[in-house]
């Protein structure tokens, strides 16, 4: 059978960061539309303060999350990168990096076959709120 | 030359977390199978609470690495997640997402083309043993 | 359309870590040879002492991430790697496993779709200069 690509791209606003979005149905959506049956899927976060990974997206399990990334960087810790530009977002250059801007998720079926309390999650790093755009592209067989 | 597409998936039992085992001869194995020569191999653990990566699997590094993830999240903080669910796995959560849930591998010659000494690792950092899925998609040119 | 597979590789030398280049210029070298416009580049450092991710590769950004990577396992810290090899990098291994080896990046018209200021950068992590090698994959979709 012959492999398919199929590109798209989401974007979605956020919060002063961290803050942290699900992304699970707009990534349901273009995989279906995509036409792949089996294959993967990979998901980049666009912009330098910003990541992508996953978790139990509920309340709690967020909360620790966005504790654990301002611990990696403070936000009121020295930067190198903030005496040079006063943007005042050092930490969330070191926060996004440390994180990574890319995950990829395997589609099983026609959709993604993650855990059931496994979200894929959009962080936004940045020291304002941030309208993100995320590329996805979906290789795989069709249907 | 056609790009061909082949799934699979490894199950492995864990122990408690964080514990760590090398996956590499499992991989050979469905890459072999796949018949793909060159391209790539995409790796994503299933469940919010299991993480791949890649280091020297030996003794050694291997207790490093398991310190080095108790210190990201410690099992004995306070953890919001464990206020709501009280499942006592807040740390297993966080220390998941930080290290992330996929990797991606070259297949160069019909073999994972990796360094000598770096092995591919799946983490189990739940508070209890588990039996944990890894679903592997490997894109390429066919023999 | 047929999606089509193209595979090389990088070089670069790097000084003792960790040190952090930036492979835009040669990542884009290679897309633009592969032939592929829309589809997605996968990207993996060979070695357990190297890694990958993206930052804004200015000076001040890029001596923030190496702080904080050196806060995640500092060299002057206790490995029991060290105690069983002696070679002094417990903390290099530690450090490449938590960043992780690959990351994916989208290819569009041609081109990675990273933001202005995100740049793809490989990190030594080791305790002596090295030459590192990157496996490039780029699949999808020909012009």
């Amino acid at each position: 059978m012959q492999a398919i690509v199929h590109c798209d791209h989401i974007e979605v606003a956020l919060a002063t960061g961290p803050d942290i979005v699900a992304i699970d149905d707009a990534l349901a959506r273009i995989v279906g539309a995509s036409q792949v049956l089996n294959g993967s899927a990979h998901v980049t976060a666009v912009g330098s303060t910003a990541s992508l990974t996953t978790i139990e997206f509920e309340p709690g399990a967020v909360a620790d999350l966005k504790a654990a990334i301002t611990r990696l960087a403070p936000p009121d810790a020295r930067y190198a990168h903030e005496e040079a530009w006063h943007d005042g977002n050092g930490h969330s250059h070191v926060q996004a990096a440390l994180l990574g801007p890319s995950i990829v998720l395997p589609v099983r079926g026609g959709t993604i076959a993650l855990g059931t309390w496994q979200q894929v999650v959009l962080i936004n790093h940045d020291n304002r709120p941030r309208r993100r755009r995320v590329e996805v592209t979906v290789i795989g067989d069709s249907r």
